[in-house]
């Protein structure tokens, strides 16, 4: 009796829950708010809401990107909870870490709809697209490496497909970040194709895992 | 017992709950976000609030209008996923598509707002709306021609019914968009009609459904 | 077999709780987005903070009333729900309705904290919140007359205290509406009276119901 | 039959979930708004972009602070409620009562970014930080107090464990807005301070706790 009413305290106190309904929150709101970047146009004289428009051409491309890179972030932060059984200190701080790289997005975005040519706003968004990486890759590493964590373990294969599928847009990035200066468009356009290296990355790490791996079922 | 931990990792992989949770979180944020796109006004010289007040109708008409195209696209989604017992990647992705045009929606809403007689700004915001009515049929065609995704099979001719529904005031939209440079007017009217069109819809295809069909109980 | 299938249909169909997470998300999102109606001053020529922050004060007021109103909206949706098993396409559509003037207040703090002493503000933002308690009676009534929707009846004083606790502040506030424009200041403080009000009508409800009565545990 | 109906009622009416839906959406919604308040700088002339974001550095340490006082006040409300049963009237309005401070911090943080040497933004600031412990001891002490609230008794070590630890870096607060007019970087500091103190207080107190306590287990 004592034993299962401290087994009930501890799933409790570890329940993963309530962190889902915080983060998927904030990825909503993230999500929603990028559009608040975008702002209707005053029109200078004699110019058409249509000139108007292409001008603020750039908020529109600072929103795609960053709408997929957000809804990549909540694919992923899903594909790792649906293995996780419990949470402990640790999980619970990395989490609201990933949140921090997260919810400076907006503001990623406006600057680099605001100064799409100007290397540091390059340099920051880029800055900004490898925190998240970084978050990313360390709430993983330590969460699969933590059996006590999972609902059963994840083989070592699984663990570097899926940390290599978000490392190398991560280090595109960098070289994105090296050229800011001299291309700003390749860089931009790397920023663009990030997410399709991506996904490149996990439908090929989804191929090669041997049947009912956990990297079979990567979204 | 191997088979029975296998079923519990598969449930909790395809899961929906995760995509309410994002998908609730987008419709409640979108739909309040609304509201900060009617600014209160400054009074020019000699001007009373009440006049300043009538100047931004448009905002309050753009506010209404699609105030109700969320709700309606949240119903549906509502309805969708009572008859999805699990996801799959494809259906998490359309998910999140879904949520992309809808996202924008406070940006065409201020964009109508401001330029409400403009062909250029009538025309997106149809646009925005044709989009939401595209991506709510892809999720439905697919998701209900899935068995396997489904607490039971939905037949052919719900199918239809609610395509139906959804596709008429889209195609109204078109027309809208298609008088929008000379008849702005009748243009938005034809998006504040869009969904009265729609209910008409969907309680004929609610009337006209074999007992126990899903299209009995759209909302 | 069928049967039971069948019951399992209808109760997800049913299921309240997505409009319970729709209804939470909106609550959140109109509360934390009241604050952002208070703006940071800028400083006139020798003007020191304390004495702009003093000018912004009437934006503390609103928001504090708005706030508490909000808060109210919110316990009562959870009371009312605590109550219901399941929902049917009225209530859901009440449900709707109950966050139109809700996702308003934002709004309508915003222009009260700029116009405070104007009679059309004072007006709109009493209109506003009597749209709110019309709303809130309207799926009150509905809902508990409804048997087939509730866990268990609700007797009829329990919905009458409930409708009059919530009536008592809206009639005051057509009041404060009736004296906008001769005694602004009136109009305001009936507005900050409003939740108190609804306390002590409540209060008395809790204390004069039947023991188990539904009235007796009103939030 | 009756008596089980009875609990059943008692159990839907004081459910904690729809308390935590709210407060992690407000949650999620402050944490996220934070970052609204940094603004895209607009050039001066001959001004470059670097040049223009280090002048608004002091945004990114309001929001940094602040995000760590979020995210404690989160974690805090996380710990508390996976030692609760159900709820009782006065911890739903406690619980509402501690959002309200956190709603503010946004326009906090915003005032602080833009006045972090002005003694009166720092006395705003360092107030807010206070309110927030205040509300978060308020419903720490009562809902710890109270047996029939909770899974199971928390010993009064823990409770004194907690209380100090919360309010150590409050006290450390109210020096930090006495020296605000003579020392506004060293009442910045102590802000900044503030969590690293928290945090050396909660492990102290997780150290100290007896096996089996509910300090061992504080986030």
């Amino acid at each position: 009796m004592d034993e299962r009413r401290e087994r009930g305290r501890n799933e409790r106190r570890n329940d993963p829950s309530r962190v889902l309904t915080l983060s998927d929150g904030v990825f909503a709101i993230v999500i929603t708010l990028l559009v608040l970047e975008i702002h209707v146009p005053d029109l200078a004289q004699g110019q058409s809401l249509r000139e108007a428009l292409r001008e603020i051409q750039p908020s529109f491309v600072a929103f795609l990107i960053s709408f997929v890179v957000v809804a990549i972030a909540w694919a992923g932060h899903r594909d790792l909870f649906a293995l996780i059984r419990q949470t402990d200190r640790v999980l619970v701080w990395l989490s609201v870490l990933y949140l921090l790289p997260l919810s400076l997005m907006p503001f990623g975005a406006a600057l680099l709809a605001r100064y799409d040519r100007d290397a540091v706003a390059l340099t920051l968004y880029g800055t900004l697209l490898i925190a998240v990486a970084a978050s990313r890759l360390a709430i993983w590493w330590y969460a699969t490496g933590r059996g006590d964590l999972l609902w059963s373990p994840v083989d070592v294969r699984a663990r570097w497909a899926l940390a290599a599928a978000v490392a190398i847009p991560a280090a595109a990035n960098v070289v994105a970040i090296a050229v800011a200066g001299s291309l700003p468009l390749v860089s931009l356009t790397i920023y663009a194709a990030g997410p399709v290296l991506y996904f490149a990355a996990i439908t090929l790490a989804r191929g090669s895992g041997p049947p009912e791996s956990a990297q079979r079922n990567f979204t």
